[in-house]
């Protein structure tokens, strides 16, 4: 049992049975629904060859699966090894970023397999998988990624799966309200997976605010090693931000559209990063966090619009600009963020995902109101907003109108669900360290001996401290 | 000259003329092999403008390159990342990890496309090679890499080629038993690749038994880093096993089944592997050999079901089962292993390949045994399990039979294979290092100097030991 | 301000006002010109219903995008973490290795997309892109990212953006005579890319020799860490190379039968790379900088070639060759080249891609001269070489002797270019580091500081040195 000098208060971070216990708990739930629930979509279903006749496809290429699996492979490899690797930046906590994270999201996209599934793939009783699930359902679980960063080495991994659950639940609303109800356009979810994500995690942070959180400053930073780590985990998200951004485009000009789009916008982050990373700082010296973090958010901000006709250089400005947001934001609002408004972010999200998030939800909007005919052929403006059915008569002013909507209803569920499951994750019992103890993976990793002897002194969690 | 004190036996590890001979002539080998017998398949052929006529085929995009390309490169980071970097968790044996890893694939692969190509793409004294044999060369490979993880840090790179050699002989020959004599589905290999390769590579292990491995126990560990660098290992096997195992399965519906039943299993195999790694601890810790490998057993145990209507939740269920398998496994059947049955498995690969191979096996022939027309459909049925021309006839039940043949045929290879392919490395030609220096780089790799006097101490084995 | 004790001159390294200049403005003029010229191709167009129409295409799945966008992403991949990581073997220079390369792709992709589509997709006064320009700028960045290798550590990050801008203008001029004037075959760009890059690079570190380099030969080396970090960006190359040679090529087979050469060259290559790294060495030990580096020559040797009929064995000839050059290289060449010519060569770009980009040069040139209709199809042969319109009568020999004159002026335009870049980078006033400062991290990056008192010590870039 950990117990904690400075607070005075004992702080059981024992898991041997907590952490078992949901974990086979839920999967166990997790299997009883699917049973229920899933099944295979027409197009991973052995009666695919019947399927296709009826659908008059001639070949096998027509299956989904050949348009959005590339791409799905490489948002998984965001999730996973993206987000993973770009929080093992600390020095002492890159089991518990890599580890914790594949354990959120393996859980995660389970639960929103089921959860969007019932809003969007419901038919008969069951839910209908395929490829396109297994996108959304990664997308959905990168918002719980993004609030991970928040709140990253300050908690336990019980308190991670339930945040998970709850945030998976609570993200499935959201998006259902914005693309079913509203009708609103966010295919690389600027709104749905960035807004919501980074003001749901920052909610959570400040609730779980931790005033003595300096007793772990010296673990708080990284060593040169795990910030090449972490540039694995920048490098992928940015390379693969195209088809993040693409992967549930429509099929053709939309998902080429949004590749490009995205490709441009990212490149031009890279500069306005660069360049006020060094002039922000009195040495003039780039600072590795910057360009870890702020180089992507490029991605974020044309995640509504990448897949609209934005056009290249419409990328290039909104690139440009998320970058020096971002860069500015790590400079001078994360430390005001902590000391002023007690929002402890350890990742930085705010500056990543937030502003970058609502940057892409209003150009989004921009973007929508201001389409024409012209721009996208009669065909086309219908396809790309899916005027269709009862939207037959929506015109793009109107269109813009929903979309900034959508960024109101997504910061609204953020907050209010930030705040409620804040509170549930600050009851004493999912066994979350002390602040002395933060950012420091021999809480609930084994941990190597021989550097712990050597390079690292931690409080021992093991014994009680002798005072 | 090495010299090692306690067995007081020299062993001679220099490598300067060994090596190279073998690399060099089996190149030349190769080339010549190639030259007589291997020429690109229709696909790749010039000549395909024609065959496209003939074929009746309307676009390009029917080349099989676009249905089978974005697998193979998953597969093909899977083989040389994957199972290399996976291998780097030992504080001293990075390079060697991958780097001969990188070796014997890159032989293994050109060996393969001549084997393989013999029995499966033979027509008129040549081979015709495509995108589909390279994927096959690596699944081939893919075994290999396997019984290299029993034997990491015991054997000499010429050992490890002259294992290649005869490994992948075996795995072709077992792979036409099975899936042409015995007619098996077996499309992600937890029978050939899996279940022979895990087996073959523990009966080797057994049979190259060092009784005074102890001496090099300082060595066996992980530390901080390279434990982060396995995690790159064991991500990519996990992102991309999806694509491992839909890789050749029949076009459109199968492979995209393929694709979501891996995701399913191994997203549950996390959950449960986090679960006993904690259960099994005093202290309730995790332990990062089992997050980093057992979370991998789900893609083994569905490799040969995936494909079939496993369905999602038949899915959780196969992979929640293995993650448990195979964690109890390294906490309880690896050390009864070594102190018992004298095998010594590095990576344990008894429980991340050869339990979850035989599961994968075992639920293949059920699935197989349970299907049915309605669940598949009447084409379905029999494009699933080939049921054509001599196996028209053939039953669900009968197949399921055969399927379990098929286990036990791999297992007879892989266990009279290993034996004599471990007789042949035990030859005291092939300069393996002395117990005392296994596990080690410097045996075999220019080691940067600065750290080997700061961090590290080997004994030296380039000087004969002071007694 | 940095100051030299050696040399008795100051230099100023700080980059405050003037990288941040630099970046905004070209980022300005970025945009700009992507506003007055870049537009969306018809492909990526919402105007694509009416052009599928136009086009008589029956199925989205048509789109280029389905042909090109996975090897787009493997190529994405190879520029910024397989170059990137690929050099951050030097101990103290990982930051700048995979940040700077970050920095210049990022600008230079931007830069050839508007360079290249003036030359290749300029109409109507627009230049319409695709995912076919996505590809070739990055090709264009992946020989800046060549010449990067030999000045690596020894420049200022506002001399690479200088080196950008200029790499690029000559890159597509030269690409723009090949292709264009000379109508070359060049898919894979043993000629454009990697001859003219490493020679323009190995030209421009001629012009820069510093005589007291010395002085850093500390830092010059490697760690164990950062040799395993080198490898990830080496199998990263390794992997996807075969993307890289078959990205552009024609549609169907020539994409297929370039990717199974690469994959069998590299494979090769490998082998013939171990032997030759014990043969070389004393003791006979592998050396990690051949197998990061030669082990790739075998991809570069056959990127002129790999889509032509090489045949499967003719590209083990080539690999199994580039793999003994390249070693041989590292071991005699590059010291002499520093020695005797006062090329100072960081990365050994010349044995990786001076020497085996004329290999690849040189195959080219024979393979297309030996190119008969019997061995392509009558159809085949024309489409192969694009032998129509005013190319109608020329013949295979003729190509080949065209191929040829491509070397040459690659070569030229190399060394002519380098030779006037290399002059503009000396002036005094883009911040290069004193060569006591090379290979340093410290002088442009914040480093963590608890590694900076404990592991390393630096000449202390921001206090006068006292003398």
């Amino acid at each position: 049992v950990e117990r904690s000098r400075h607070q005075g208060m004992a702080k059981n971070t024992y898991m041997r049975w907590r952490l078992p216990l949901v974990c086979l708990l839920w999967e166990v739930a997790m299997i009883v629904l699917f049973g229920v629930f899933v099944r295979f979509g027409a197009e991973a279903d052995a009666h695919w060859e019947e399927e296709k006749r009826e659908m008059n496809l001639t070949s096998d290429i027509e299956n989904d699966f050949y348009f959005r699996y590339p791409s799905f492979q490489d948002v998984h490899v965001m999730i996973f090894v993206g987000f993973g690797f770009l929080m093992t930046f600390l020095k002492r906590y890159g089991f518990g970023a890599v580890g914790f994270n594949f354990l959120l999201a393996a859980f995660g996209i389970q639960w929103a397999l089921l959860m969007q599934g019932w809003f969007h793939s419901f038919k008969d009783g069951k839910i209908f998988i395929g490829v396109e699930n297994l996108i959304n359902a990664d997308f959905c679980v990168g918002s719980v990624c993004i609030a991970f960063g928040a709140i990253l080495g300050k908690t336990s991994p019980i308190q991670l799966l339930v945040m998970t659950l709850f945030q998976v639940t609570l993200f499935s609303v959201n998006e259902y309200i914005l693309l079913n109800l509203l009708h609103v356009k966010d295919a690389g979810g600027s709104m749905t997976i960035h807004t919501f994500g980074a003001y749901f995690g920052l909610t959570v942070t400040r609730v779980l605010y931790r005033p003595n959180l300096e007793q772990s400053k010296d673990k708080q930073g990284s060593v040169y090693h795990s910030d090449l780590f972490a540039m694995i985990g920048t490098l992928y998200l940015w390379m693969y931000w195209p088809s993040f951004n693409s992967a549930i485009s429509d099929h053709g000009d939309a998902q080429h559209r949004s590749a490009i789009n995205t490709y441009c916008s990212l490149a031009a982050c890279v500069l306005t990063t660069m360049a006020f990373s060094s002039m922000l700082q009195k040495k003039g010296k780039l600072d590795m966090v910057h360009i870890q973090n702020a180089t992507l958010a490029g991605g974020v901000a044309v995640g509504t619009s990448a897949e609209m006709m934005l056009t290249p250089y419409g990328s290039l400005i909104v690139g440009s600009i998320s970058g020096i947001v971002s860069t500015v934001g790590y400079v001078y609002f994360t430390p005001f963020l902590e000391s002023r408004l007690h929002i402890q972010d350890t990742c930085g999200i705010h500056n990543l995902h937030a502003m970058p998030g609502l940057i892409g939800g209003i150009v989004g909007a921009i973007t929508a109101a201001a389409a024409t005919e012209d721009v996208y052929g009669k065909e086309g403006f219908i396809k790309a907003f899916d005027f269709t059915g009862v939207y037959q008569t929506r015109t793009p002013s109107v269109q813009g109108g929903f979309q900034a909507a959508g960024i109101m209803v997504s910061l609204l569920m953020a907050f209010v669900g930030g705040a409620i499951v804040g509170g549930i994750l600050k009851l004493p019992i999912w066994g979350d360290a002390a602040a002395e103890n933060c950012f420091e993976d021999g809480v609930y990793w084994e941990v190597p001996e021989d550097e712990e002897s050597d390079v690292y002194h931690m409080h021992n969690p093991d014994k009680p401290a002798s005072p």
